[in-house]
């Protein structure tokens, strides 16, 4: 049913507002729901794996690599990183308070049955390659996200 | 009836992105439109009492508090801001143009009857209470926000 | 049909987010939806013509003018910036991976029968005028992006 759908996109990589979309896709798919995200242009970094990968890449493509952070436990807040203190204080804060971190989030939102799907044209447009992203996605482009927008009643862009 | 609903989640606390949540806000509910507030992360600044209340803290979320504007009337431009320059200019102009301010939209809407919901999950990650916020306020977590956007025919993430 | 209806709000100006909002357009609009763009605060940035146009303005109005970037062909990334390199460097990436620039994708939705909406709002605010902006859009507020809300299955803040 319509109802029991919702979709994100993940366009932010950064840690404030990719925890906003997690906690949404948890809390939703916790509730029956059967929430997709769809992981574009920024957000696809919180899908890299923590160690390079040993990937041939032109050389601008090796540089975006290079510049963009691995994973989602290297997501920085949008304000008040100054440097990395604030992001590490934040990090600090959620743990002292039993708050899951980014990649807790992740993780558990896949074992709730979220479904990620990681855009194939970003991933083009950025150089970033299948074997350099954790397992478990689904690749695809607009036509599917589409697809399941028009299934959902709930589409967020984050 | 489900075309007479509308959420906005406020995210950001900057000027510019609350100025678009609240005018949407207050149109959507001049035209008779049930309208939900879902106020989260920065955007819980927005809400903030403009004098310091008076409530004990553990140094970081003190410190989290004092670094983060308190109220709608200190909220930055996202863009141009140009350490307040831009931000003065825009609220100049706006005061020209007969725009009203950020704080008088937000009476605007909660006299128009958008209801305001602070995100309980938030407050407590920044280290928010309820006393440092202005009043009329409702407290909740992401499954009342998921309650109100079922019903709603129109659900932004600003 | 509601299933057949989409609007996008193109808050932001930046590159990043402006070509995720037209990639969704462009596809939507192929797929046979009837899409609308409703450009306000920095994302009318996007519409105005490359050209500074003569117009006179108040000397606030004209400033903000000054500063902000004119056109789609001078957009920048919201991140990686780097004073140009990084926004340069994608334009380069983006050739060589034949993805259309940015003004080519609005050209292309245009051509696609997306509906462009310059929010009046927005504009006044801005200090921009009809005559600064490119050919074939409409012209509207609040008002009018409720009523084609209303009739969407699919509704973004960009």
């Amino acid at each position: 049913m319509a109802d029991d759908k919702k979709t994100i996109i993940v366009f932010s990589g950064d840690l404030d507002r990719a925890m906003a979309a997690l906690i949404i896709a948890r809390g939703a798919a916790a509730m029956g729901n059967e929430v997709t995200l769809f992981f574009t242009f920024w957000g696809l970094n919180l899908l890299r794996k923590p160690a390079p990968a040993s990937v041939k890449k032109p050389l601008l493509d090796a540089l975006f690599g290079w510049m963009m952070p691995r994973g989602a436990g290297r997501a920085k807040l949008s304000k008040l990183h100054m440097g990395g203190l604030g992001t590490a204080m934040m990090q600090h804060v959620m743990k002292t308070k039993h708050v899951p971190s980014l990649p807790e989030m992740l993780q558990e939102a896949k074992e709730f049955g979220v479904k990620f799907i990681a855009c194939t044209m970003s991933m083009d447009v950025m150089g970033i390659k299948a074997e350099e992203l954790i397992d478990g996605l689904e690749y695809a482009g607009v036509a599917t996200y589409l697809g399941h927008a028009d299934d959902a009643n709930l589409n967020l862009f984050i």
